[in-house]
């Protein structure tokens, strides 16, 4: 904690931990093939972790955190994100080393990788199950029978299955609403697997977002899941009902640089920069963040206290509003540590973790 | 162009020379002492330019920023942040090379100073002047008191004047509100300067955000202006009014990966890692940013078309809502570029700018 002088990201590395080992165990017992999504976590010595408890395929988000991983010997990768037709070559260079799975949602996608590809790629369909941001409707026959027609001609691409993500979860503000949007969800895309399979035997579905992954324990015909956030979880994750405030495993550290009496108001050095500007309403309060104090051996931190809250971001600024027994305890040139809304988005910003056991661990 | 095969921060360096050149002009006209801050371009080739026309000091928002340029051989630099008493050592070292300004806004940091620092540095007082982020209130005679008394004990610290940020011009929607806050901030600081310039003659108040040191004409009595954004501008200075929309300096270069006829929605690989998530309403509309055609010889982009804009990011997609003719003009595989609604975040996020004269120009 003393040599902390900037934003620093907390790693709570036994509370992740043990929401990794929670995911593995659910996926074992359900008889699921658990493939995270890293683009969470980032980093190599997080991802080893999953290997030593058995996972041996990972989800990315973009084409270079696939060479990110591949570098430490992930060899079975989807990077789940629309295929970016402009990064041909290096998906090339990674097809040829890597048992590498693209997403297409379009059929003008699989005729340009059938034209160009050398190397053999899985392809998915990306269905879209409600959220809206991209994927072919589930009965549109037409498109999927586009895409299929055109991963059919080469020997290039192999068809895959269908995956999913019902980011429409993030919505939900309860068990019951992430719980219904499961239920959708795995419903279609069950239908499409009955509907296709004959002619597709190996096809496999794979949905994947943190907040059904967390709360469903219904999963027949499933395959796969590929949740990402689970690792660290966050504020929204809480709000949502994926998790309890006591599993968030990551916090920014930020030094308090002013305290104002007058309005129990404390500013840290911890802007947009570092925490992101992802928000929520919190007790009917737009919040960037709850502020916990840091145990001072390095040993993770207390639960947030109610009515204290990340009120405001600048570019380098925070803003803290205070109940008057927390601003009691922070002082200016100490630490103090927020939750963040939106843990993917701080980590993604931040080049390192440091870990409760006081170790720097490097990511991308 | 052809190049570009992800996000890409594309630098239009001759409309950002030609705004530089303007505040530079600006402040001759009305002899003051530009101190640019150097948050929002982060990089030693452009503060080469502000050199070239005669800039010889800078505002930076944390020390490691300080130590980038002073590395570039910047030798007179504000640290325009509450001083954070964990990075003393960095303070230090830097106190011994250049000429550091420093900013507090209460006198146990002050006092802290006094008892820590070896080398001589000026300090500033920051004054809310209604930003309500940090900074002493005007009114606040024995706080501005406690810590000129902290400031005078040794000889480390030489004071130098009042310092302030107008923030809340950023919540300005029209130039009348803009000058009227511009008034307001400029009497304060001269009524400050009034009663304290017997004490301290050679005191300087320094005032300095875009939307007033852009629009306000009336300088009287102010020494130094810290603008930081107007070498680039945005989506939000154009609506504050700061500026006009061929201003814009920067825009984020994205491949298109889908395209969404039923809802005339384009999908691309740009998210809020990329551009940071501020938004702003734009004719009632939540946006993050607004999408425009990029000329093909790398040469700058078309000027916006209404009804088009960025509706939501995630982590690494875009959703951008279209007019029919706009939607028929992206192909997936091309690139779209986004102009941004908060320039100085999504600059800070990117590792390079690419120069519409086909430069990769490094930053911080």
């Amino acid at each position: 904690m003393q040599n902390i002088n900037t934003p620093s990201v907390l790693l709570n590395w036994p509370t992740a931990q043990a929401n990794i080992r929670r995911m593995v165990d659910k996926a074992l017992r359900h008889g699921l093939h658990l493939r995270p999504h890293f683009k969470t976590i980032q980093c190599h010595r997080i991802a080893r972790y999953f290997r030593e408890l058995g996972v041996n395929a990972c989800t990315v988000s973009a084409v270079s955190m696939a060479e990110y991983f591949a570098a430490d010997g992930w060899d079975d990768i989807t990077v789940a994100f629309p295929v970016n037709l402009r990064e041909m070559e290096t998906i090339e260079a990674l097809a040829s080393r890597i048992s590498l799975n693209l997403l297409i949602v379009n059929a003008e996608s699989a005729a340009f990788l059938q034209k160009k590809l050398k190397q053999p790629v899985g392809i998915f369909i990306k269905i879209d199950v409600g959220a809206g941001r991209t994927g072919l409707l589930p009965e549109d026959e037409p498109g999927i029978e586009n895409c299929l027609k055109e991963i059919g001609i080469g020997d290039k691409l192999g068809f895959k299955g269908f995956l999913t993500h019902a980011g429409h979860s993030y919505r939900a503000r309860s068990k019951a609403e992430v719980l219904k949007i499961h239920e959708e969800t795995t419903a279609t895309l069950r239908a499409l697997k009955e509907k296709y399979r004959r002619r597709f035997p190996r096809l496999i579905i794979s949905p994947g977002d943190t907040p059904t992954c967390s709360l469903a324990e219904t999963w027949a015909g499933i395959d796969e899941i590929r949740p990402g956030n689970f690792p660290f979880y966050d504020v929204m994750q809480v709000q949502i009902g994926s998790c309890e405030m006591k599993d968030i495993a990551v916090a920014l550290a930020c030094p308090v640089v002013a305290k104002h009496a007058d309005r129990q108001e404390v500013i840290i050095y911890g802007g947009g920069v570092h925490l992101s500007k992802d928000r929520l309403l919190w007790d009917g309060q737009e919040i960037y963040g709850l502020p916990v104090l840091l145990h001072g051996n390095g040993n993770g931190w207390e639960m947030p206290e109610a009515g204290c809250f990340v009120k405001s971001l600048s570019q380098e600024h925070g803003i803290i509003r205070c109940t008057p027994s927390f601003f009691e305890k922070l002082e200016i040139g100490g630490l103090v540590g927020i939750l963040p809304v939106h843990s993917c988005m701080m980590v993604d910003i931040a080049k390192s973790y440091l870990t409760t056991e006081g170790q720097v661990w490097e990511k991308l």
